[in-house]
Protein backbone atom coordinates (compact mmCIF):
# COMPACT_ATOMS: atom_id res chain seq x y z
CA UNK A 1 0.00 0.00 0.00
CA UNK A 2 1.10 3.58 -0.99
CA UNK A 3 0.82 6.15 2.17
CA UNK A 4 0.72 9.42 -0.16
CA UNK A 5 -0.99 9.10 -3.50
CA UNK A 6 -2.04 12.74 -3.94
CA UNK A 7 0.27 15.68 -5.26
CA UNK A 8 -2.46 17.67 -3.12
CA UNK A 9 -1.49 16.03 0.32
CA UNK A 10 -0.84 18.61 3.16
CA UNK A 11 2.46 16.76 4.07
CA UNK A 12 4.01 17.17 0.67
CA UNK A 13 2.72 20.76 -0.10
CA UNK A 14 4.67 22.01 3.12
CA UNK A 15 7.59 19.98 2.14
CA UNK A 16 7.89 21.49 -1.05
CA UNK A 17 7.70 24.87 0.08
CA UNK A 18 11.04 24.18 1.50
CA UNK A 19 12.13 24.81 -2.18
CA UNK A 20 12.21 28.42 -1.09
CA UNK A 21 15.06 29.50 0.76
CA UNK A 22 12.16 31.75 2.86
CA UNK A 23 10.61 28.70 4.28
CA UNK A 24 13.64 26.77 5.05
CA UNK A 25 15.02 29.73 7.13
CA UNK A 26 11.34 29.72 9.04
CA UNK A 27 11.25 26.25 9.72
CA UNK A 28 14.88 25.10 10.05
CA UNK A 29 14.37 22.73 7.76
CA UNK A 30 15.50 21.13 4.38
CA UNK A 31 15.57 18.36 1.98
CA UNK A 32 18.18 16.19 0.91
CA UNK A 33 17.37 14.13 -2.50
CA UNK A 34 19.02 10.57 -3.57
CA UNK A 35 20.21 7.81 -2.07
CA UNK A 36 23.71 8.78 -0.93
CA UNK A 37 22.86 12.10 0.71
CA UNK A 38 20.02 10.00 2.84
CA UNK A 39 22.33 7.56 3.55
CA UNK A 40 25.38 10.25 4.90
CA UNK A 41 22.54 12.41 6.88
CA UNK A 42 21.33 8.93 8.70
CA UNK A 43 25.55 8.10 8.86
CA UNK A 44 26.24 11.54 10.62
CA UNK A 45 23.03 11.83 13.57
CA UNK A 46 21.14 14.48 10.90
CA UNK A 47 17.90 14.54 12.42
CA UNK A 48 15.44 13.45 9.69
CA UNK A 49 11.92 14.43 10.10
CA UNK A 50 10.43 12.74 6.78
CA UNK A 51 11.33 10.36 4.25
CA UNK A 52 9.44 10.29 1.35
CA UNK A 53 10.50 7.16 -0.75
CA UNK A 54 9.27 5.91 -4.45
CA UNK A 55 6.99 3.24 -3.72
CA UNK A 56 8.75 1.51 -6.38
CA UNK A 57 12.09 1.58 -4.57
CA UNK A 58 11.41 0.72 -1.44
CA UNK A 59 13.22 -1.97 -1.17
CA UNK A 60 16.52 -0.24 -1.54
CA UNK A 61 16.20 2.06 1.36
CA UNK A 62 16.05 -0.92 3.99
CA UNK A 63 18.33 0.23 5.61
CA UNK A 64 16.19 2.93 6.92
CA UNK A 65 14.39 0.86 8.79
CA UNK A 66 17.13 -0.51 11.16
CA UNK A 67 16.55 2.56 13.24
CA UNK A 68 13.12 2.43 14.89
CA UNK A 69 12.90 5.88 15.27
CA UNK A 70 13.01 6.51 11.16
CA UNK A 71 11.60 3.51 10.17
CA UNK A 72 7.83 5.40 11.12
CA UNK A 73 8.99 8.76 9.15
CA UNK A 74 8.96 6.79 5.55
CA UNK A 75 5.98 7.70 3.87
CA UNK A 76 6.00 6.16 0.73
CA UNK A 77 4.54 7.68 -2.30
CA UNK A 78 3.98 7.38 -6.35
CA UNK A 79 5.64 8.92 -9.18
CA UNK A 80 3.82 12.19 -9.65
CA UNK A 81 4.14 12.70 -5.90
CA UNK A 82 8.02 12.09 -5.88
CA UNK A 83 8.36 14.63 -9.16
CA UNK A 84 6.41 17.32 -6.94
CA UNK A 85 8.92 17.32 -4.22
CA UNK A 86 12.15 16.89 -6.11
CA UNK A 87 13.97 19.90 -7.61
CA UNK A 88 15.52 17.82 -10.50
CA UNK A 89 13.82 16.78 -13.84
CA UNK A 90 14.91 13.47 -12.97
CA UNK A 91 13.40 12.72 -9.75
CA UNK A 92 15.22 11.05 -7.15
CA UNK A 93 14.19 7.61 -5.78
CA UNK A 94 13.61 9.53 -1.91
CA UNK A 95 13.31 12.60 -0.54
CA UNK A 96 14.13 13.34 3.12
CA UNK A 97 12.88 16.33 5.04
CA UNK A 98 15.93 16.93 7.79
CA UNK A 99 17.05 19.43 10.02
CA UNK A 100 19.42 22.38 9.47
CA UNK A 101 22.75 22.00 11.76
CA UNK A 102 23.63 25.86 13.10
CA UNK A 103 27.18 26.27 13.79
CA UNK A 104 28.30 29.62 15.33
CA UNK A 105 32.07 30.57 15.36
CA UNK A 106 32.98 29.54 18.85
CA UNK A 107 32.27 26.54 17.45
CA UNK A 108 35.48 26.37 15.18
CA UNK A 109 37.54 28.28 17.51
CA UNK A 110 40.59 26.95 17.78
CA UNK A 111 40.50 24.85 14.60
CA UNK A 112 43.60 25.24 12.55
CA UNK A 113 42.89 25.12 8.80
CA UNK A 114 39.55 27.50 8.61
CA UNK A 115 38.93 28.95 4.73
CA UNK A 116 36.58 31.95 4.33
CA UNK A 117 34.42 32.82 1.51
CA UNK A 118 33.30 36.20 1.05
CA UNK A 119 29.73 37.09 -0.66
CA UNK A 120 29.67 33.63 -2.80
CA UNK A 121 26.53 33.47 -4.39
CA UNK A 122 27.24 30.56 -7.12
CA UNK A 123 25.52 27.17 -5.74
CA UNK A 124 27.07 24.93 -7.52
CA UNK A 125 30.43 26.13 -6.71
CA UNK A 126 30.12 26.33 -3.03
CA UNK A 127 28.66 22.46 -3.24
CA UNK A 128 31.81 21.81 -4.71
CA UNK A 129 34.26 24.09 -2.25
CA UNK A 130 32.68 22.06 0.95
CA UNK A 131 33.44 18.70 -1.35
CA UNK A 132 36.87 20.11 -1.80
CA UNK A 133 37.44 21.27 1.99
CA UNK A 134 36.58 18.32 3.20
CA UNK A 135 38.43 16.02 1.13
CA UNK A 136 41.63 17.96 2.06
CA UNK A 137 41.43 18.18 5.31
CA UNK A 138 40.23 22.01 5.85
CA UNK A 139 38.17 21.65 9.57
CA UNK A 140 35.99 24.65 9.24
CA UNK A 141 33.86 26.89 6.73
CA UNK A 142 33.14 30.38 7.09
CA UNK A 143 30.50 32.34 4.54
CA UNK A 144 30.98 35.83 5.27
CA UNK A 145 28.67 38.58 4.40
CA UNK A 146 25.65 38.18 1.17
CA UNK A 147 26.35 34.14 0.63
CA UNK A 148 24.33 31.38 -0.93
CA UNK A 149 22.14 29.49 1.66
CA UNK A 150 23.92 26.37 1.76
CA UNK A 151 20.44 24.49 2.35
CA UNK A 152 20.03 25.31 -1.34
CA UNK A 153 19.14 21.96 -3.04
CA UNK A 154 21.67 22.87 -6.05
CA UNK A 155 24.20 23.38 -3.66
CA UNK A 156 23.23 20.29 -1.14
CA UNK A 157 23.72 18.18 -4.47
CA UNK A 158 26.95 19.43 -5.80
CA UNK A 159 28.58 18.98 -1.98
CA UNK A 160 27.56 14.43 -3.21
CA UNK A 161 26.83 14.03 0.46
CA UNK A 162 29.67 15.68 2.26
CA UNK A 163 27.44 18.70 3.34
CA UNK A 164 27.81 17.74 7.27
CA UNK A 165 31.43 16.98 7.20
CA UNK A 166 32.70 20.34 8.16
CA UNK A 167 31.14 22.84 10.32
CA UNK A 168 29.53 25.89 8.05
CA UNK A 169 29.23 29.00 9.98
CA UNK A 170 27.85 31.81 8.49
CA UNK A 171 29.35 35.49 9.82
CA UNK A 172 28.08 39.05 8.08
CA UNK A 173 31.68 40.55 8.07
CA UNK A 174 35.24 39.52 8.01
CA UNK A 175 36.04 41.38 11.63
CA UNK A 176 34.39 38.97 13.34
CA UNK A 177 36.73 36.36 12.26
CA UNK A 178 39.31 37.89 14.94
CA UNK A 179 37.44 36.50 17.63
CA UNK A 180 38.16 32.86 16.53
CA UNK A 181 42.23 32.80 17.56
CA UNK A 182 44.69 35.69 17.45
CA UNK A 183 47.63 33.29 16.90
CA UNK A 184 46.35 32.51 13.00
CA UNK A 185 47.97 33.51 9.67
CA UNK A 186 45.48 35.22 7.32
CA UNK A 187 46.06 34.55 3.93
CA UNK A 188 44.04 36.44 1.42
CA UNK A 189 43.68 34.92 -2.02
CA UNK A 190 44.03 38.25 -4.25
CA UNK A 191 44.56 38.70 -8.15
CA UNK A 192 47.13 41.23 -9.31
CA UNK A 193 48.31 42.21 -5.78
CA UNK A 194 51.89 43.25 -5.53
CA UNK A 195 52.80 41.37 -2.56
CA UNK A 196 51.45 37.96 -3.69
CA UNK A 197 53.28 34.75 -3.24
CA UNK A 198 52.84 31.38 -4.53
CA UNK A 199 50.54 29.21 -2.78
CA UNK A 200 53.57 26.29 -2.51
CA UNK A 201 56.02 29.47 -0.78
CA UNK A 202 53.02 28.99 2.00
CA UNK A 203 53.63 27.67 5.38
CA UNK A 204 50.27 25.83 5.79
CA UNK A 205 51.98 23.51 8.45
CA UNK A 206 50.96 26.28 11.36
CA UNK A 207 47.25 27.37 12.15
CA UNK A 208 45.41 29.72 8.99
CA UNK A 209 42.30 31.14 7.69
CA UNK A 210 42.63 31.21 3.91
CA UNK A 211 39.74 33.98 2.50
CA UNK A 212 38.31 33.63 -0.73
CA UNK A 213 35.90 36.26 -2.71
CA UNK A 214 33.87 35.77 -5.66
CA UNK A 215 34.44 35.11 -8.84
CA UNK A 216 33.54 38.91 -10.15
CA UNK A 217 34.83 40.84 -7.01
CA UNK A 218 37.32 39.03 -5.39
CA UNK A 219 37.68 40.13 -1.74
CA UNK A 220 36.51 42.83 0.06
CA UNK A 221 38.64 45.99 1.08
CA UNK A 222 38.47 44.90 4.64
CA UNK A 223 39.63 41.05 4.28
CA UNK A 224 42.62 41.81 2.24
CA UNK A 225 43.62 44.56 4.76
CA UNK A 226 43.48 42.05 8.08
CA UNK A 227 45.21 39.09 5.73
CA UNK A 228 49.34 38.48 6.43
CA UNK A 229 49.78 37.07 3.77
CA UNK A 230 48.60 37.61 0.34
CA UNK A 231 48.72 34.56 -2.02
CA UNK A 232 47.66 34.38 -5.82
CA UNK A 233 47.26 31.42 -8.59
CA UNK A 234 49.45 32.01 -11.83
CA UNK A 235 47.87 31.63 -14.58
CA UNK A 236 48.27 32.05 -18.23
CA UNK A 237 47.91 35.69 -20.25
CA UNK A 238 45.37 34.53 -22.22
CA UNK A 239 42.77 33.56 -19.49
CA UNK A 240 40.75 35.88 -17.59
CA UNK A 241 40.01 34.14 -14.17
CA UNK A 242 39.92 31.12 -12.62
CA UNK A 243 36.53 28.99 -11.90
CA UNK A 244 36.32 30.05 -7.96
CA UNK A 245 35.70 26.19 -6.86
CA UNK A 246 39.07 25.45 -8.95
CA UNK A 247 41.32 28.22 -7.36
CA UNK A 248 39.96 27.35 -3.64
CA UNK A 249 40.91 23.64 -4.23
CA UNK A 250 44.16 24.21 -5.62
CA UNK A 251 44.69 26.02 -2.33
CA UNK A 252 43.11 23.55 -0.28
CA UNK A 253 45.15 20.75 -2.08
CA UNK A 254 48.65 22.98 -1.58
CA UNK A 255 47.78 23.30 2.39
CA UNK A 256 46.87 19.65 2.73
CA UNK A 257 50.08 18.66 0.40
CA UNK A 258 52.66 20.07 3.69
CA UNK A 259 50.94 17.78 5.83
CA UNK B 1 14.31 49.52 -36.81
CA UNK B 2 14.04 45.99 -35.43
CA UNK B 3 15.62 43.66 -38.10
CA UNK B 4 13.63 40.56 -36.65
CA UNK B 5 10.59 41.10 -34.22
CA UNK B 6 9.06 37.41 -34.92
CA UNK B 7 10.02 34.49 -33.36
CA UNK B 8 8.59 32.52 -36.70
CA UNK B 9 11.20 34.22 -38.86
CA UNK B 10 12.67 31.58 -40.70
CA UNK B 11 16.21 32.55 -39.62
CA UNK B 12 15.61 32.21 -35.99
CA UNK B 13 13.62 28.90 -36.18
CA UNK B 14 16.93 27.54 -37.94
CA UNK B 15 18.95 29.21 -35.19
CA UNK B 16 16.41 27.78 -32.43
CA UNK B 17 16.81 24.14 -34.07
CA UNK B 18 21.03 24.52 -32.74
CA UNK B 19 19.84 24.00 -29.60
CA UNK B 20 20.26 20.49 -30.42
CA UNK B 21 23.78 18.48 -31.11
CA UNK B 22 22.24 16.45 -33.83
CA UNK B 23 21.33 19.99 -35.56
CA UNK B 24 25.01 21.42 -34.60
CA UNK B 25 26.64 18.15 -36.21
CA UNK B 26 24.38 18.41 -39.33
CA UNK B 27 25.77 21.76 -39.73
CA UNK B 28 28.95 22.39 -38.26
CA UNK B 29 27.58 25.32 -36.92
CA UNK B 30 26.70 26.39 -33.05
CA UNK B 31 25.69 29.08 -30.71
CA UNK B 32 27.51 31.55 -28.68
CA UNK B 33 25.35 33.84 -25.79
CA UNK B 34 26.67 37.13 -24.29
CA UNK B 35 29.10 39.47 -24.77
CA UNK B 36 32.38 37.88 -23.78
CA UNK B 37 31.91 34.39 -25.63
CA UNK B 38 31.32 36.74 -28.81
CA UNK B 39 34.09 39.52 -28.05
CA UNK B 40 36.46 36.14 -27.65
CA UNK B 41 35.25 34.74 -30.86
CA UNK B 42 36.18 37.66 -33.05
CA UNK B 43 39.41 38.12 -31.37
CA UNK B 44 40.43 34.47 -32.19
CA UNK B 45 39.35 34.16 -35.32
CA UNK B 46 36.25 32.30 -35.31
CA UNK B 47 33.63 32.62 -38.26
CA UNK B 48 30.70 34.43 -37.37
CA UNK B 49 27.49 33.60 -39.40
CA UNK B 50 25.01 35.65 -37.91
CA UNK B 51 24.39 37.77 -34.59
CA UNK B 52 21.34 38.47 -33.04
CA UNK B 53 21.93 41.57 -30.82
CA UNK B 54 18.82 42.82 -28.68
CA UNK B 55 17.45 45.97 -30.00
CA UNK B 56 18.13 48.17 -26.63
CA UNK B 57 22.00 46.48 -26.34
CA UNK B 58 23.29 47.43 -29.71
CA UNK B 59 25.52 50.25 -28.66
CA UNK B 60 27.37 48.12 -26.29
CA UNK B 61 28.32 45.54 -29.50
CA UNK B 62 29.39 48.65 -31.54
CA UNK B 63 32.72 46.80 -31.39
CA UNK B 64 30.96 44.38 -34.35
CA UNK B 65 30.78 46.84 -36.44
CA UNK B 66 34.44 47.81 -36.69
CA UNK B 67 34.51 44.20 -39.11
CA UNK B 68 33.17 45.11 -42.07
CA UNK B 69 32.55 41.23 -42.85
CA UNK B 70 30.63 40.91 -39.18
CA UNK B 71 28.89 44.35 -39.61
CA UNK B 72 26.05 43.14 -42.23
CA UNK B 73 25.52 39.80 -40.33
CA UNK B 74 23.81 41.61 -37.71
CA UNK B 75 20.48 41.47 -37.02
CA UNK B 76 18.96 43.22 -33.95
CA UNK B 77 15.94 41.58 -32.36
CA UNK B 78 13.30 42.34 -29.95
CA UNK B 79 12.87 40.54 -26.32
CA UNK B 80 10.55 38.12 -27.34
CA UNK B 81 12.61 36.63 -29.72
CA UNK B 82 16.19 36.60 -28.00
CA UNK B 83 14.48 34.98 -25.14
CA UNK B 84 13.58 32.47 -28.43
CA UNK B 85 17.05 31.88 -29.41
CA UNK B 86 18.65 31.59 -26.06
CA UNK B 87 19.40 28.13 -23.72
CA UNK B 88 19.16 30.15 -20.85
CA UNK B 89 16.34 31.32 -18.05
CA UNK B 90 17.88 34.95 -18.10
CA UNK B 91 18.31 35.72 -21.95
CA UNK B 92 21.76 37.39 -22.80
CA UNK B 93 21.93 40.42 -25.25
CA UNK B 94 23.31 38.65 -28.22
CA UNK B 95 23.49 35.03 -29.39
CA UNK B 96 25.99 34.68 -32.44
CA UNK B 97 25.85 31.00 -35.16
CA UNK B 98 29.63 30.51 -35.77
CA UNK B 99 30.97 27.29 -37.50
CA UNK B 100 32.52 24.99 -35.51
CA UNK B 101 36.58 24.14 -35.74
CA UNK B 102 37.69 20.67 -35.93
CA UNK B 103 40.92 19.49 -35.20
CA UNK B 104 43.03 16.42 -35.63
CA UNK B 105 45.51 14.56 -33.57
CA UNK B 106 47.90 15.45 -36.27
CA UNK B 107 47.15 19.02 -35.22
CA UNK B 108 48.54 18.59 -31.88
CA UNK B 109 51.55 15.83 -33.24
CA UNK B 110 54.37 16.73 -31.24
CA UNK B 111 52.80 18.77 -28.41
CA UNK B 112 54.87 18.34 -24.76
CA UNK B 113 50.98 19.20 -22.76
CA UNK B 114 48.22 16.88 -23.65
CA UNK B 115 45.40 16.22 -21.26
CA UNK B 116 43.02 13.41 -22.36
CA UNK B 117 39.06 13.10 -20.89
CA UNK B 118 37.83 9.43 -21.23
CA UNK B 119 34.04 9.02 -21.53
CA UNK B 120 33.08 12.69 -19.94
CA UNK B 121 29.57 13.30 -19.64
CA UNK B 122 29.23 16.59 -17.78
CA UNK B 123 28.75 19.58 -19.28
CA UNK B 124 29.67 22.05 -16.64
CA UNK B 125 32.59 19.64 -15.99
CA UNK B 126 34.24 19.75 -19.07
CA UNK B 127 33.71 23.82 -19.63
CA UNK B 128 35.45 23.98 -16.36
CA UNK B 129 38.40 21.30 -17.36
CA UNK B 130 38.57 23.72 -20.72
CA UNK B 131 39.01 26.65 -18.65
CA UNK B 132 41.60 25.60 -16.30
CA UNK B 133 43.69 24.16 -18.84
CA UNK B 134 44.03 27.41 -20.79
CA UNK B 135 44.67 28.52 -17.64
CA UNK B 136 47.79 26.26 -16.68
CA UNK B 137 49.47 25.62 -20.22
CA UNK B 138 47.72 22.48 -21.33
CA UNK B 139 48.79 22.85 -25.18
CA UNK B 140 45.65 20.01 -26.30
CA UNK B 141 42.50 18.74 -25.03
CA UNK B 142 41.81 15.50 -26.28
CA UNK B 143 38.37 13.65 -25.92
CA UNK B 144 37.87 9.87 -25.63
CA UNK B 145 35.23 8.04 -26.32
CA UNK B 146 31.69 8.75 -25.64
CA UNK B 147 32.17 11.84 -24.46
CA UNK B 148 29.55 15.11 -24.47
CA UNK B 149 29.68 17.79 -27.38
CA UNK B 150 31.85 20.21 -26.45
CA UNK B 151 29.44 22.38 -28.37
CA UNK B 152 26.29 22.01 -25.99
CA UNK B 153 25.66 25.69 -25.16
CA UNK B 154 26.31 24.34 -21.30
CA UNK B 155 30.04 23.47 -21.92
CA UNK B 156 30.60 26.97 -23.89
CA UNK B 157 29.22 28.79 -20.96
CA UNK B 158 31.14 26.58 -18.18
CA UNK B 159 33.97 27.59 -20.61
CA UNK B 160 33.70 31.06 -20.05
CA UNK B 161 35.03 32.40 -23.08
CA UNK B 162 38.32 30.24 -23.00
CA UNK B 163 36.97 27.55 -25.99
CA UNK B 164 39.18 28.61 -28.30
CA UNK B 165 42.20 28.73 -26.88
CA UNK B 166 43.08 25.50 -26.89
CA UNK B 167 42.46 22.73 -29.53
CA UNK B 168 39.94 20.11 -29.11
CA UNK B 169 40.14 16.77 -30.74
CA UNK B 170 37.91 14.05 -30.69
CA UNK B 171 39.03 10.20 -30.60
CA UNK B 172 37.36 7.00 -30.42
CA UNK B 173 39.54 4.87 -28.22
CA UNK B 174 42.91 6.20 -26.39
CA UNK B 175 44.80 3.94 -28.76
CA UNK B 176 45.04 6.48 -31.23
CA UNK B 177 47.30 8.55 -29.16
CA UNK B 178 50.54 6.71 -30.03
CA UNK B 179 50.09 8.27 -32.90
CA UNK B 180 50.67 11.68 -31.67
CA UNK B 181 54.45 10.90 -30.23
CA UNK B 182 56.31 7.88 -29.07
CA UNK B 183 58.87 10.08 -26.78
CA UNK B 184 56.11 10.73 -24.43
CA UNK B 185 55.32 9.96 -21.09
CA UNK B 186 51.39 8.86 -20.38
CA UNK B 187 50.24 9.47 -16.65
CA UNK B 188 46.89 7.52 -15.69
CA UNK B 189 45.01 9.18 -13.13
CA UNK B 190 43.56 6.11 -11.21
CA UNK B 191 42.16 6.13 -7.72
CA UNK B 192 43.47 3.31 -5.01
CA UNK B 193 46.16 1.42 -7.41
CA UNK B 194 48.77 0.15 -5.50
CA UNK B 195 51.59 1.95 -7.96
CA UNK B 196 50.26 5.52 -7.77
CA UNK B 197 52.73 8.27 -7.16
CA UNK B 198 51.60 11.58 -5.32
CA UNK B 199 51.18 13.91 -8.91
CA UNK B 200 53.87 16.59 -7.42
CA UNK B 201 56.41 13.89 -7.50
CA UNK B 202 56.12 13.47 -11.47
CA UNK B 203 58.31 15.28 -13.48
CA UNK B 204 55.95 17.40 -16.00
CA UNK B 205 59.05 19.20 -17.31
CA UNK B 206 59.18 16.32 -20.02
CA UNK B 207 56.24 15.61 -22.62
CA UNK B 208 53.44 14.57 -21.01
CA UNK B 209 49.96 13.01 -21.96
CA UNK B 210 47.80 12.72 -19.02
CA UNK B 211 44.63 10.91 -18.78
CA UNK B 212 41.69 11.30 -16.31
CA UNK B 213 38.90 9.21 -16.64
CA UNK B 214 34.65 10.04 -15.58
CA UNK B 215 34.03 10.77 -12.20
CA UNK B 216 31.35 7.47 -11.97
CA UNK B 217 33.90 5.10 -13.90
CA UNK B 218 37.18 6.24 -13.78
CA UNK B 219 39.82 5.68 -16.90
CA UNK B 220 39.39 2.34 -18.84
CA UNK B 221 41.63 -0.93 -18.31
CA UNK B 222 43.45 0.20 -21.94
CA UNK B 223 43.96 3.63 -20.66
CA UNK B 224 45.39 2.69 -17.64
CA UNK B 225 47.54 -0.43 -19.13
CA UNK B 226 49.24 2.23 -21.92
CA UNK B 227 50.21 4.65 -18.93
CA UNK B 228 53.85 4.88 -17.85
CA UNK B 229 53.25 6.09 -14.19
CA UNK B 230 49.94 6.32 -12.50
CA UNK B 231 48.97 8.77 -10.20
CA UNK B 232 46.15 9.69 -7.71
CA UNK B 233 45.24 13.02 -5.24
CA UNK B 234 45.06 11.96 -1.89
CA UNK B 235 41.80 12.68 -0.42
CA UNK B 236 40.67 12.38 2.96
CA UNK B 237 39.32 9.01 4.04
CA UNK B 238 35.71 10.99 5.14
CA UNK B 239 35.27 11.79 1.68
CA UNK B 240 34.56 9.41 -1.18
CA UNK B 241 35.90 11.36 -4.42
CA UNK B 242 36.92 14.76 -6.10
CA UNK B 243 34.68 16.50 -8.40
CA UNK B 244 36.47 15.56 -11.92
CA UNK B 245 36.91 19.26 -13.17
CA UNK B 246 38.59 19.72 -9.57
CA UNK B 247 40.76 16.79 -9.76
CA UNK B 248 42.21 17.77 -13.44
CA UNK B 249 42.44 21.41 -12.15
CA UNK B 250 45.00 20.48 -9.83
CA UNK B 251 46.89 18.15 -11.83
CA UNK B 252 47.18 21.17 -14.60
CA UNK B 253 48.65 23.41 -11.81
CA UNK B 254 50.71 21.20 -10.53
CA UNK B 255 52.51 20.23 -14.19
CA UNK B 256 52.37 24.04 -14.64
CA UNK B 257 54.21 24.59 -11.30
CA UNK B 258 57.31 22.99 -12.44
CA UNK B 259 57.68 25.46 -15.47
Amino acid sequence: MTDIMSTGNRLVVETVKLHQKKYRNQTGLFLLEGYKPIEEACNTGIEIKTVFVNEEEKEKYNFLNKDEKIKEKIKTVNAAVMKKLSTTDTPPEAVAVCAQRQYTLSDIKGFNKIAVLENIKDAGNLGTIIRSAAAFGIEGLVLCGDCIDVYNPKVVRSAAGNLFKIPLVYISSVEELKTVTDKTTYIATVVNHSDAVAPEKIDFTKPFVLLLGSEADGLSQKAIEMSDIKTNIKISDKVESLNLSIAASILFYIAGMQN
